[in-house]
């Protein structure tokens, strides 16, 4: 007998009759002889409801009241999906974030889990009942109610899974796994078997909303056995996990990719000690979020400084560089928008020097012109025209022989 | 400086504008230098629509999960109304019940406060926070939520005036008061400016939902003093405490009525030592609510009992009574409906016996038959037809000289 924790998201208990379906998902776990704790978020758009009446209070309401609002949408969700689950013959006990006993920091919107504390959950599953547990939501130690922020109730299932040493945490979610490439796009895209912690972490834009990078490096760091699977299909999903079968030998294991990209070039930067640091500062004090970054030096006294940012970002990013351009000290701003980010993903590539060669290799063949490169010992980043992207993507699709994986069932 | 409890009702609290009144409200008790605490239900008909979402998986959802459900709607209105008044620039705090320290019973859907800890309330109005408190619901000593049932914000309300030693607890609702008789039928009708908590408790029919009889009880017990009243009108209310001012020397203080009354008789029951009592247990088993009971000895083996039930009641408690005629042992039984129940409340009846035998002539001078009577310490109750259920009430109300009463304002 195993204990297992599944997680299911907004859209999987949106309706009664998706969380009948939740149910039944439940009941063939427990068919199986385990012991099951189920986390579940608030239903479809409730969250957007509750936070439509608070803004029309005020656009600035406490955190901590929202909290108090938020938590209300899991708590309604636990214990329909606990009327469910008797409704047809099981034994269920719904349990709040802090019933449940999970700790956080004393951070309103955003805490992080200091601590589970696992004696209520250990005594209901030793009297033979499903646990459901809220998503997103914790306390303090001054017991005020907490969440978790973005992907909270990834993060929920994934320390449930770590406190109480569950043989396996599945994520139940609207696709049927992690792929090689966004099937949307690349028609020759596989679902993989499985990938580690960090491919899964760096493919995490791959099907945005699959799995929280949080909840992931949570997983990491506690090595909890991860599964990404549709609560609709039956058939198996992803495995995330620290020693992953070298499947087909892949060196390559995902093609991730984006559009929207905008390159700035700073043309002209004194080389002084602090230009980098005064400008990466600026930006982030102004909530841009800046991804790639080069820096050429062209002369003893000035630098050029190129870094790519998302589209939407560029008007205020060349507002905030040119109302600072006597502090920074620079000749003159470049930019250049329609390109995207195409990346290759492999654990394989550490052991595998001559990976981002090939890949330079396989867009020079394809005739795409590489903008900006950016490497990490399991990525290589390009940047690309945008009206090339999708071709990148299949050209090294089918380079990196991802085409060709046999998704096994199992 | 006082400590002031208010409690407002769901219709109170049903949309973002009726929670900025309620805020409103709720400062102008502030302003005057008070420490308060703000008990409050779910909005409107939010508590309706979450028993209509479970009621879609089963007609019999269990009653933990039932208030694990509920207790959500007071915690958004909590919340919302936290958010106003910090909106306004106030410092307010919310807290559910658990973490206001109310605790329970381990009765789910019914739970009876047992304890208060006021630690937490205390500490939080000792800092200056205006403190809103969910109403309807507590905890068990096993951490498990619970609702108080029927009219719990009202207890709520009550319970924490009393274990805070409150200098008031404010009834905030959609009267201006306790009216000597009901003002939609008798247009002569007065607010009572003071009524004792056992006229409250018998005239409680009175404008239903004005004030749970459970929280008088509570409060009569504790000695809280109480006032109802307007949450939109600013006028006085209606003050519940021991004591009160013989108002213009008032024996009667109200006029209690309702219709849809029916008389049941049994005739020719055997006169058995147990007969009464199986009668009255068969049909409280069936959840048949019994009102006036009387007995009349026809003969030394035979009795007649009649008694006074919902005419909704009628056909089940007519099933229920032929189903056990052999094991009850009577020869038939009669019913009589369209009757209406008129009652007369005043504590000043105890020291003036002639009372009853005043309002039997006002009914006899108008030519009303009186079908039953019942009298306790400080009530009258007759039986009469429905259709002269007004004009009994309005000859009492005259008779009584409640229509001379003068309302004060304070």
């Amino acid at each position: 007998m195993g204990l297992i924790v599944q997680k299911f998201g907004g859209t999987s208990v949106g309706s009664i009759e998706r969380i009948q379906n939740v149910a039944n998902r439940v009941i063939q776990e427990a068919q199986r002889g385990n012991q099951v704790v189920v986390v579940v978020s608030a239903m479809g758009k409730s969250t957007d409801e509750l936070v439509n009446l608070a803004t029309q209070l005020t656009n600035t309401p406490s955190k901590r009241e929202m909290d108090m609002l938020l938590t209300t949408g899991e708590q309604v969700s636990i214990a329909l999906l606990s009327i469910a689950l008797q409704a047809k013959g099981y034994d269920a006990v719904s349990l709040t974030g802090w019933q449940a006993g999970i700790k956080t920091e004393a951070i309103h919107g955003n805490a992080r889990i200091v601590e589970i504390e696992t004696d209520t959950l250990h005594s209901y599953l030793n009297n033979g009942k499903i646990v459901i547990v809220a998503g997103f939501q914790g306390i303090t130690s001054e017991f005020n109610i907490t969440t978790l922020g973005r992907g909270g109730s990834d993060t929920t299932a994934v320390a449930l899974a770590a406190a109480l040493r569950a043989d396996k945490c599945d994520i139940y979610t609207d696709v049927t796994g992690v792929f090689t490439t966004d099937p949307r796009y690349v028609k020759s895209a596989r679902k993989l078997q499985s990938v580690s912690y960090d491919e899964m972490l760096e493919l995490a834009n791959l099907g945005a909303g699959v799995l929280h990078p949080r909840a992931v490096e949570f997983a990491k760091n506690y090595a909890v056995p991860l599964e990404v699977r549709s609560s609709l299909e039956l058939e198996t999903g992803t495995r995330i996990e620290e020693e992953v079968s070298m499947e087909n030998n892949l060196i390559v294991r995902g093609i991730a990719f984006e559009d929207g990209v905008t390159r700035v070039t700073i043309v002209g930067l004194k080389n002084g000690l602090h230009s980098l640091s005064t400008i990466f500062t600026t930006l982030a004090n102004h909530g841009i979020n800046v991804d790639i970054i080069i820096q050429s030096m062209t002369s003893q006294d000035e630098t050029n400084i190129s870094f790519s940012i998302h589209t939407t970002d560029l008007d205020e990013t060349l507002t905030v560089l040119q109302s600072n351009q006597e502090k920074l000290g620079f000749h003159s701003i470049q930019s250049e928008s329609s390109l995207a980010k195409v990346s290759i993903v492999g654990s394989g590539m550490i052991s595998n020097p001559g990976v981002a060669a090939e890949m330079f290799e396989v867009l020079a063949n394809n005739e795409i012109q590489v903008k900006m490169v950016s490497t990490s010992e399991i990525k290589v980043s390009t940047v690309v025209e945008e009206r090339f992207m999708v071709k990148a993507v299949e050209a090294l699709h089918e380079a990196f022989k991802l085409d060709e994986l046999v998704t096994h069932s199992v």
